[in-house]
């Protein structure tokens, strides 16, 4: 019954291959094994549940009709692909899915043969699968290319833009467009109102009357064109059919059909490798399919902790019960926009991830969720700033890389009042290497005019936000992923000057410069050298930019000794600014200066607790390195 | 006859409100009065001419139809935008244009209160628009707001994410879509083919004989589904109009007008504000309208040098004629390409500009315009990677920004072998703050697993190109705009060895380490320096990434003084990057180091040579700069 059974019909799938040789009765067991493997997994370590549970019958059906091998298949995002990962020989290690060593929660090319692509941020499949398309035909050979992406990540620009190369290119590919009608929310954008407006034979039937009434109302020169405009855009709305759009972009459009439905797939996955052109085939799935808990509320199981599977209910766990840094941002922004009717918040497919759902409730006029689209979001926000608005575009670090051009081009350089919040920044933990927001303060220090913070505790990021918003210029603050330390958060958070840091440990033999996540570590660090008589101050500089100048100067000319430690890539972060610092300021001379952070290579999964203690900037890797610095 | 002429009816146009009351007559002469000044200007001094020449009805007809000052306007890219610095008095500073202290090529808030948005890439328009009419109707403002974007454009995902949710939105706004067919280049994707096929009246006619045909063939369960879609398709497909598309994004479209019908395009903007809600205004428009030269080669004269007004030709200048890194990269790009057919070669919209153009000529099948899709283009890129190919991706250093999350997420985690190729590396001259290459070192730098180079010459550049196609993994080059020093490049480059950098002229008494555009200026700063008697070595490190370390390290035993000299921000660039290494190796105490590179603002607009001097890095800044280091 479950893949922990040998007598499993899942545990003899060792390959791809041997999906296709099952019947349909086989493959009706086959998903329900797949589905309580799945359950059972996640519930256990949790996990992507209801977008993995939503593509059971759409995975059999691409195994079962393609030769997945030579055949390529890109998922996109790769939540979703947890069949995918127990059908191509990773049963056996499955149990380790997002556990540190173990298997990852997204397709990894270095994990499996069978995973052709990598990734984690959504919306790559069609540009990836269209370059493996291209290949093909260089090559001359006559695989098929398919890419499985949601409704939700068809918001984003890329998606667009391989779609419309997609068509013009005319390249033989296969698009399975996976319409559960979500992102991680409910989608968003004009598009989605479309796709669910499916195709039905009344509808069809509607058409030509709507044709007959349109061709009696051709514009002539002179007519009132906003009322021809509006007559015909009347007539015309009823045509569209979500294949009308695909076509357009020279794609051939099957659907939409019943995902949920293995040899109604099969079947037109069997007739679609027919054509020799762009094709999208539209299967209409249901997130959390098979468990009615995740069913009724898949924005909670899309990622989701442990669970009891009976009943779906989260297992009590020995946490520590504090509120999360999300939800402390979430409600601070609600506090301060009660009195700043200028603050207005962005979220990009997120609401609840970011803590913005609150504040869409208490604002909705001043809420707006641009779905998965992080380049639109940061653009959008700097014409609301043009027009005297303090947006907050709440993002996770890793997806505000996607933003970078804007934050450059569109904000920073007209200095305008946008405020970013990198949720996430940091080690995310289980979610890995395609996740972590390792690189957020070295690809924003070096843009001009920006102020870039990251809080120690909950209480520093509500006085970071009171001060972002005041603040009249773009600000940019990044804090970790799960809970803080319990601090005390005022409900009308006072300002922090422009590159203030503290003293926040006394100690004489060294100092330990750091800020954000890494802050009491250090402080605990300190405290527990102190047991072994070296006294070591720490200093948080609370901006990355402007740095605390003066203030740091003041130690340089204290200490000999200098530990910077940062939850960010070491290359271009914040040991490095304040190395430029010293350095531009003549004050490097005689000091012995030691930097902790992420090294240079891309971190994979496991917890925030054991990569923090892998890469050394927990509480140990500091002590020890604030030892060796001072050579005891 | 000319803005010179203060009986013009230019000269009279002090602010856009004076355009409101003309007649149509007198903005017939406008239009030519602007055409020629336009025209003079660039003839004289360079600048944006066919973009600019085909607007000129359009914005007459803008400023004529809204009240520009209270109604937003918003052009995207701006390159197109001098008619509106004309009537947006700044007619007297015309002839300043582009030059250092003159008024820039593009909308900046800074210099015009009727400038509402800055731009300089492309596709912001939409998004930005679309935040200026939320804001407004928060306020209860009653503005209008309107965008113009080019078809060009309207290809990035970021247009595409504002279209889809302006129309989810529903807000007032109007979107002037300018269709004149090209980007820089000719345009390319499904959507430009669609965006041609005019809506006409025979075309109406055919729609209903094409419905009753599709009616006949609604699909039944059982039914051969491919062949169904094929017929569909094909019925489909003539349905197709401009209009269908953006009526499924919830616009009222209304078009294709006229774009140089000013007395039409009035006549339909005032019908147009009566809407309230999206509205899409089609025009068509030609590049270099009104001027043979432009008309017949709109690319050439997208952005032009000097030339005779008279015949269009280029006119002669004192320049070094030697060819520009841009074609050496190019020649060099096929000639590597001859003897490895994995080589792809994929530009954004730039076949011209990056010098790809030759390989479209010679290998057609290797070669892929994408559009001006970045995201797209890198993703892309490693979908061909991961098939055994190795494309080079040839993308503006200030255009590949909007690519920096797929370089991380899509190339450089899965190490795959493409290879990026920035132009305009550094400071671009005349185009200004929105161009600049300032920060690629910066922002590429901190990405694990990509070897980062900078070539000193042309000569150099093609070694680094055989060294990163050779390389198993990814790789970027950046390389300045204009022309190097005649350096004679090879046809059948050798490699360098990774992380190898070499002395390049000696000295005793300090060492300039640096690279790329600085090498020659560092040299020619020491040969001057030894005329004063002060020895000064300069080493060329090639490479960011990974440093040269080894050398690096026996500079640093042998020089008390350094001097780090880049083209980029300082901050995160690479002179912190050889701070970090050395502080890492033990190798910082006792150094007198300085850097010079880009300081942390945005630098404005001026010829390359004024720039460099600006900021102290060209020859007579580096000279001074280690004289200040050996206190000399």
């Amino acid at each position: 019954m479950s893949n922990h059974d040998s007598t499993s019909l899942l545990a003899k799938i060792k390959e791809p291959a041997d999906v296709r040789n099952l019947s349909m009765a086989e493959l009706e067991i086959l998903g329900q094994e797949l589905r309580e493997t799945i359950i059972d997994q996640v519930a256990a370590h949790g996990g992507h549940l209801a977008p993995s549970l939503g593509v059971i019958e759409l995975t059999m059906a691409l195994f079962n009709s393609f030769n997945i091998g030579p055949d390529k298949l890109v998922w996109d995002v790769g939540h979703q692909a947890y069949a995918h990962k127990l059908l191509t020989g990773r049963a056996d290690r499955f149990h380790t899915l997002r556990q540190k060593d173990g298997i990852s929660g997204f397709p990894r090319p270095e994990e499996s043969e069978y995973d052709h692509f990598g990734v984690g941020h959504s919306s790559t499949s069609i540009s990836a699968a269209l370059g493996m398309a291209m290949a093909r035909d260089l090559k001359g050979d006559d695989n098929e290319v398919i890419a499985v992406i949601g409704d939700g990540s068809l918001t984003a620009g890329i998606a667009f833009e391989g779609l419309n190369q997609a068509g013009a290119l005319g390249r033989k590919m296969v698009v399975v467009l996976n319409d559960n009608e979500m992102s991680i929310s409910k989608n968003v954008g004009a598009l989605s109102q479309f796709l669910s407006r499916k195709m039905t034979n009344p509808f069809l039937q509607r058409l030509k009357t709507d044709v007959e009434g349109l061709l009696g109302g051709i514009p002539k020169i002179g007519d009132d064109l906003a009322g021809y405009a509006k007559r015909s855009s009347d007539s015309l709305k009823s045509f569209f059919t979500p294949g009308i759009l695909f076509e357009a972009f020279h794609f051939t459009y099957v659907g939409p059909i019943d995902g949920h439905n293995t040899a109604q797939m099969v079947k037109v996955f069997d007739e679609i490798k027919k054509l020799d052109k762009p094709a999208l085939v539209h299967v209409l799935t249901k997130k959390g399919k098979g468990y009615e808990p995740a069913e009724s509320d898949p924005t909670h199981f899309h990622g989701v902790g442990k669970f009891i599977p009976e009943t779906g209910l989260a297992r009590k766990f020995s946490g520590s019960g504090l509120p999360s840094y999300t939800s402390i941002f979430g409600s601070t922004l609600c506090n301060l926009a009660k009195k700043d009717d200028k603050i207005f918040a962005i979220t990009a497919a997120m609401p609840e991830g970011t803590g913005t759902e609150c504040f869409r409730k208490n604002y909705p006029d001043r809420f707006v969720d641009v779905g998965i689209c992080e380049q639109h979001a940061v653009t959008f926000a700097a014409g609301l700033a043009t027009q005297g608005y303090k947006p907050a575009v709440a993002i996770y670090s890793t997806f505000m890389q996607r933003a970078y051009d804007q934050i450059v081009h569109d904000v920073c350089l007209q200095n305008l009042n946008v405020n970013l919040f990198l949720d996430r920044g940091g080690l995310v933990g289980e979610d890995g290497a395609t996740h972590h927001g390792a690189f957020d303060l070295s690809f924003l220090r070096h843009i001009p005019n920006l102020v870039v913070m990251a809080p120690k505790d909950e209480a520093e990021l509500a006085r970071m936000m009171a001060t972002a918003f005041d603040h009249e210029g773009p600000t940019a603050i990044r804090y970790p992923r799960g809970t803080g330390v319990g601090a005390n958060v005022s409900s009308n958070p006072r300002k922090i000057p422009l590159g203030k840091g503290e003293i926040v440990h006394e100690g004489d033999d060294a100092v330990i410069i750091t800020l954000g996540s890494r802050v009491y570590p250090a402080v605990e660090a300190a405290m527990e050298l102190e047991k072994e008589g070296l006294n070591v101050a720490v200093f948080n500089t609370r901006f990355v930019k402007p740095l605390p100048k003066a203030q740091l100067l003041e130690l340089a000319a204290k200490y000999d000794n200098i530990l910077l430690v940062e939850e960010n890539a070491l290359a271009g972060g914040f040991g490095s600014a304040v190395l430029e610092m010293l350095n531009e300021e003549d004050a490097l001379t005689n000091h012995k200066i030691k930097r902790l952070g992420l090294p240079d290579e891309f971190i994979e999964h496991g917890t925030q607790k054991e990569l923090r203690h892998l890469v050394g900037i927990d509480m140990a890797g500091i002590k020890k390195a604030a030892k060796a610095l001072c050579n005891k």
